[in-house]
C-alpha cells in the first residue's frame, strides 16, 4: 500500500481510462471501485484528471487511502477534479492522452468512447498490459474483465 | 487541380494513414493509387512523413503533379520520405498523430496497425470523415471503400 | 521564386515570430516587410499562423506572391489569420512553438514578448540561424538586423 | 512538510531548472540545496527529470525526505534519474518544457543554458513566479536570489 511518500518510487501507476463528461451512472460506479482497488493493492492511479470515470476512479482510489495523479488537457490545474492529488497541466488537449499511455504500467478501460480508444491504440502501441470493462472489443491486445476486482488483479498480474 | 501556389488556400487537405516500416506491398500499392487519385482531384496530401504506406502515397500524389504534407515525428526533416514537399518537424513522437487528425478535411486510412487506429479514433473524436481501405472495422464511423477509387471519390463527396 | 508546386520542395522555409494581438503598428510594418521580402526571395513563410505579427508577415508575403503556412495553437483551421494558405492544426497552444522553431531553415524574430523568446531559446537549442529586428537581445546568438531587406539578406544567407 | 499522501493534494509544486548533461559542479551543488530546502519547506520538487541540475535538485529533495515528480521528454521511464519518485513519461522531446512551467506553482531556474531560457520564457508567459540563482538576466520577471535559501525563501513567498 502506498502510505508514505517512500512508497511511491516503488508503487505502481496504473491508468483508468474513459468517457469524462455524460458517463452512464453504472460506468461512474464500475470506476469508482476500479479505482478503490488499484490504492488498495497499493497502485497509483493515473488518469485525465477531469470527470466520468476520471473523476470516480480517483474518488474511489481517495476512498482506499492511495494517491491520484490527473494528465490535464487544459491550462490550468483548476480544471482538475477535486480527488486529484497531483494534476500535470499539459495545456496539449487531447494529445496528452499519449502521456497517459506511456506513464502507466498498466492501463484499465472502463467504458469510453474515440477518445478512450485513441489511448487505447497507444497504449497497445507501446506495448503496455490493457485490461477492459465494458469498453471497446479489439481483436487483440484488450484482456477482457468481468468486475473491477477482477480488472486490478489481472492488471498488478501482467505487470509481474 | 493544385496546379499554382494560388490554388493552394482552396484546395482540401485528405490525410492518408496506415502503416509504415514494415507495410505490405500490396497495401503499398492501394495507397500509392489513394496519393495519385487525391492529387489528380486537387487535394493536398498530408500523412506521417515516413515508410510505408507515407511513402507510397506521397509518391502518388507527386506522380500526379500533387502537393504533399508530412507531419513528422521526429526531430529532423531528413527523415521525412522523398516525396513530401513540406516536412514540419515536431520531435514529438507518435503525439504527432493528433496534428494530422487535426489538420486534415478528410482521413482516408489504407490498411494500419495500432498507430493508425490512434489516428482513426482521434479522426473520430473530431468529428472527421474518414474512409477505410483494408483497414480497422469499427461499429461506427468508417466508410469502407473497396477501391483508392471508391475511396477517394468517398472522401471528397464528404467534405462538401 | 517559389512560383510553382514543383518550386516548393526545394525552397527554404523562414520562420517569422513575434507579437500576435496587441502588436504595435510599427512593428507589424516591419514584419509585412520581412514577409514580402522573404517570398520574393523564393522562401515559404512560417508563422504561428495568429494575428499580429503573424498576420503581417503572411499579407506581406502573399502581396509577393509567395506561400504560406500557419502551426495554429488551437483546435480549429478556422483561427487562422486569412493570409495563410496552409493551416497546420495543433490543438497544443504554445507547446507549437517548438514546431515553428524546428521546422524552419531560419528564424527571423519582429519585436515580441514572452512566447517569441520561447521560440527564439528553442530556435538557438536547436542550432537555427535567427536573425532580430528589434526584439530580445541575447549575449549570444541572435543576428541583429537594422532593417527587413537586412534582417531576410541575412537570413538566406546564414542558411547557405 | 510532505510527510503522508494525505499531504500531496496541499504541497505546492516548485519547478527547478537548468541544464543537464555537462552542468558545472558548483551549479549542481546549489541545485542539490534548492532542492533540500524546497521538500524541508513542504514541497513538491518538479523537473525535467534528467541529469544536471534535475539529478541534483532531485537528490536533495529526497535527502530532506520530500517528494519528486520528473516530466521526461523521452519514451521510457528508465531514462529518469534515480531520485525521481514519479517519472510522467512525455516521449515530446523538449515540448514537455511547456508542461513543466504549465505545472509549477512556481519556478527556481538555477544557471543553465537555452533550454532553461525556453522554460523561463514559458514561465513569465504564463504568469508564474520565477526565482533566479546564477541564471539568464532579463530585464524583467525574474526575481534574482544569493543563495538556494534565498531562492526557495522568495518562491514561497510569492506564491502566497
Amino acid at each position: 500500500m502506498t502510505k508514505s511518500i517512500a512508497d511511491i518510487k516503488n508503487s505502481k501507476i496504473i491508468a483508468v481510462i474513459g468517457q469524462g463528461k455524460g458517463c452512464p451512472e453504472d460506468i461512474a460506479l464500475l470506476a469508482e471501485e476500479v479505482g478503490f482497488e488499484i490504492a488498495k493493492h497499493g497502485g497509483i492511479l493515473l488518469c485525465g484528471g477531469l470527470d466520468g470515470v476520471m473523476n470516480a476512479s480517483c474518488k474511489g482510489a481517495k476512498r482506499a487511502g492511495g494517491m491520484t495523479i490527473g494528465i490535464l488537457p487544459g491550462e490550468h490545474k483548476s480544471e482538475s477534479n477535486p480527488f486529484v492529488d497531483i494534476p500535470i497541466v499539459t495545456g496539449m488537449s487531447v494529445a496528452r492522452n499519449v502521456i497517459i499511455a506511456r506513464t502507466a504500467d498498466a492501463i484499465i478501460a472502463v467504458g469510453g468512447k474515440f477518445g478512450t480508444l485513441s489511448e487505447i491504440a497507444y497504449g497497445l502501441s507501446f506495448g503496455k498490459a490493457i485490461v477492459g470493462l465494458k469498453t471497446w472489443e479489439l481483436e487483440a491486445g484488450i484482456i477482457s474483465a468481468a468486475s473491477p476486482v477482477e480488472a486490478v488483479r489481472s492488471a498488478f498480474s501482467m505487470m509481474q
